[in-house]
């Protein structure tokens, strides 16, 4: 594709994500830097444009169209003190409620605050005015067509979402400018968003009822921090689908025993094996809460690209990292509990599913009695707890816990922060976690995150705590030995490994915690098992990164040649 | 006063003090909340105004009028989207460096975000393409006008500063809004800044010289990171003034023998006796850096409140919490090595300040012979001190180097984070500083800073190091037994006194430093000069918070009794 035909099918998939996203009409301003978006608007059926020289007027001429029509309107300018003009009707847009999608176009990054002409800062121009904004990438052909599409929805849902209001997409241009007219666009995978309102529309919910009905289908379930409902339960049991549960999900503990086979704990491992995932292809994928941690997971859902790819989420910012979510329900997760749905027979999807994770447990117990590492120690510490919550640092915890946290009926409440990623707070936020729900507190931790956000300890000494730190130190960062990083050997220490030769015995002991140090199950069992006696106990459990990661791979291995198998 | 009356005042010492700043011009556009500064601009001589209905022609007119002019141009509006006319003239004067006032009428904090008419969040509205913007206090009678005439000030010194262009000044009214016409400005204690220009103006020269021809007159220097240069020493030397050296000077170390006597470092001490503060009081001051940490020298600054408070600062954000500066040269400090000055013989007020300080040179010495405590402790570390920086803690750490690091011949560079007075990061800005200086680092911190960034303690295991931590622990916030609050029982120690019980013995083994602990001068002078082997050694001194304000009341009052003959 030359550039000019990919800024044609950038600028055509541009218009026609938002027509359908629901937006008719479309007000531009006269200028060149927005040309390609101003001939894609006028050429694209299904929105009306009107012109108006000034943007001011424009401005306020749009407010006039989206307070009467009920819908979204669309601003387009050009570069420059353009989009400045457009800020009194920006700020009376953001004070009525009226959805406003206003569209700047901006010269690219190596034109910006170097005394180009009509070049300004329009990064977050309207500051505390608009409800979100964006800066889109350029379009180059290595930009994806299915984020572009995907990000458009995201900006007219936000709009659209109560209160109302206007919303900002910057996006950058590189001349040459013109497009090609005669360019058809095939609009294809495209996010469908459902009309959002207070309750399921009869749409949606017919649109569920015919998605549920398949036989290849799977719920995945994001992190979910309220409690699982007996109502949520009986769900899943009427649906009769595999349900993928994120460990935060908490729908691994706390488990109907009829349930257990439904609940599978093991897709990330083995969603690993290539000839596993190429014979579980769904027909439909329904998602609640947001993308679980599972690496293959995502790699599954890329690569299958159901066609009813499903998120059902209450916020207009989709969780959609891959680009690969289909439809898009603006609603609460719960509204699904409610659904009338007809028990169904155990589909021979399902029974594959239940199969596949009988396996699993199989090979990990297996795995488990012949070798040592930190996921080994990991499970053996997972299958202590009742009765308590666990948080889960970012990093390798969670993935652990991905990996070795198996369906129980025993009652363990699993937290971590995955909003942003970070290993920074998890120690504080851990010790908050007990304080609320006021029963025993566990955290599993590696040294590094530990040492990031020790000072969290002070909160024992400050309130009343119950907390059981488990750290897995491996003196360093042992997540990047999973990466491609840890191939190249240069600089890798100083960057990545950090090794800090920390030892957390002087840890306990500055912050008044009992201290354990582990190499083995039974050690570890020993430790968690001694009657508690301070606010914090702290089980250090020493492990070896390069080991680990030979471990871990040899049980992939293990459960690929269980699956050699398969069909 | 009535409300009216302040109103009034206000209005018309905002007017003045832009009269004062150099403003010459101002572009109004009606509207209801800006009535008391429409009068006023009106009403003031020296100021001429003109007037447009739209805000955005009234915005670019004042552009053409400063572009013209070459000096800053008001704009005044009313409150809600009138403000937000003004972006398009506000961006392109940011881009094309004109100097702008723009003057904002706003509604008082309770009918914001609320659904009051006119009312939007005016706050930071021109986000990144306004140099500084400011949101002032109500003119209530509780509030001080000298404060508002020096951010007027502020205000058109940062317009004016290269690279020059627009500043948003918002500014709230409670009705009534009526002022009284009648009602005159007497103008006093305001700023007068001198024209800002690349070398010191004749005008600023000629003022200079016969400031400092005066023989009651103070040197203040505050924090300076730069190396004090032999033309700084002369230019003291010269001038024959005593010199109040804040810790943070860098002019209480590496002093020449004759002129120890000048460098005073006790006026915190000393000005807090209230007949010495009496008795010395000044013709002139001039100040270089920023405010020193002393409150005495605060206290006696707006008792005393000298005619010539000087400040030369290249920062058009002059640094005065007391609103008690009456000149503000917008210089490098350095720009007075340069000047030409005629050696004079010393006066009796350099007499007397000289005698002041050995006076407390004498007291000091027979206090930390008798006595123990932080301060003691503090000052025997200092005395050990040589060829090394030392960096020291916000809280009591940089005030016990105001009152207990003496004017010494000996090497020290001395070093505090005092931008924002944080507790946070010291650890981490001690390692930075020893790294660039390559020099012995030695830190002076309070167990609750310590405990903070302990963090920073790992940069020795990253990097090369040299650190000596002398942490004072007495086991919570010491800072605050000083303050009101101590003498509320309540909830005192739970918010205040924070008390952890942490010993630092664990930590240093934890990061693999050096420890030692001392409750004596002796063993704290043993500690330090027992040779060092491992990157980081830590010295514990344990003090207790109620001695400390015990005995550091029991120095001032010696030195209280010192001066009891003093005229």
């Amino acid at each position: 594709m030359t550039n000019r035909e990919f800024l044609t099918e950038y600028v055509s998939a541009f218009t026609h994500s938002l027509v359908q996203s629901g937006v008719k009409k479309a007000v531009i301003s006269p200028g060149s830097r927005s040309t390609p978006l101003a001939y894609a608007f006028m050429k694209q059926q299904g929105i009306e444009t009107y012109r108006q020289i000034d943007e001011r007027s424009a401005g306020f001429y749009a407010l006039g169209l989206a307070k009467a029509s009920n819908s979204p309107v669309v601003l387009v300018c050009t570069s420059g003190t353009a989009a400045a003009n457009y800020f009194p009707a920006i700020v009376e847009a953001f004070y009525a409620r009226v959805p406003l999608l206003v569209v700047t176009a901006d010269r690219p990054h190596e034109l910006r605050e170097v005394g180009a002409p009509q070049a300004i800062n329009q990064i977050n121009l309207f500051g505390s005015h608009v409800k979100w904004s964006a800066d889109l990438p350029l379009p180059e052909q290595s930009n994806r067509l299915e984020f572009l599409k995907r990000h458009l929805s995201r900006a007219a849902a936000m709009a659209e979402t109560a209160p109302k209001g206007p919303v900002h997409l910057n996006v950058p241009f590189r001349e040459p400018l013109g497009i090609d007219f005669n360019q058809q666009y095939e609009s294809e995978g495209e996010l469908y968003r459902f009309e959002s309102s207070q309750q399921l529309t009869d749409e949606a919910a017919a649109f569920l009822q015919e998605v549920f009905s398949q036989s290849r289908g799977l719920l995945i379930a994001g992190e979910n921090t309220a409690q699982v409902s007996t109502r949520q339960w009986e769900f899943i049991r009427r649906l009769g689908w595999p349900v993928l549960a994120d460990p935060l999900s908490n729908l691994r503990s706390n488990v109907p025993e009829d349930l257990k086979g439904m609940i599978i704990d093991s897709y990330d491992a083995l969603l690993k094996s290539e000839k596993f995932a190429d014979s579980m292809v769904p027909e439909a994928v329904v998602r609640i809460g947001p993308q679980p941690v599972s690496k293959p997971l995502s790699l599954f859902l890329m690569k299958t690209r159901p066609a009813r790819y499903v998120v059902i989420d209450e916020s207009p910012l989709l969780r959609d990292p891959q680009s690969a979510v289909t439809h898009h329900i603006q609603q609460h997760s719960a509204v699904l509990w409610e659904m009338s749905l007809a028990a169904k027979s155990p589909s021979p999807y399902l029974e594959k599913w239940t199969k596949a994770g009988e396996l699993m447990r199989e090979t990990m117990s297996a795995h488990c009695q012949q070798e040592l590492d930190e996921g080994v120690l990991a499970k053996a510490f997972f299958d202590e707890l009742d009765g308590c919550d666990l948080t889960v640092s970012s990093s390798m915890p969670i993935r652990d816990a991905d990996t070795y946290f198996q369906v129980t009926q025993r009652d363990v409440g699993i937290y971590a922060n995955r909003g942003a990623n970070g290993i920074d707070g998890v120690v504080s936020t851990a010790f908050g976690i007990q304080a609320a729900n006021k029963r025993p507190g566990y955290l599993l931790i590696g040294d590094l995150a530990l040492l990031h956000d020790m000072n969290g300890l002070l909160a024992s000494k400050l309130q009343a705590a119950d907390m059981t730190v488990v750290v897995m130190n491996n003196d360093g960062g042992g997540i990047f030995s999973y990466l491609p990083q840890s191939k190249e050997e240069r600089y890798y220490e100083e960057l990545f490994g950090t090794p800090t030769g920390i030892q957390f015995k002087a840890a306990a002991e500055l912050y008044d915690a009992e201290y354990f140090s582990a190499e083995t199950v039974e050690e570890l069992q020993a430790a968690l098992r001694t009657p508690k006696e301070k606010a914090v106990r702290i089980i250090e459990v020493a492990t070896d990164r390069a080991n680990n990661v030979t471990v871990h791979r040899k049980l992939w291995s293990r459960l690929d040649e269980g699956l050699s198998t398969w069909s």
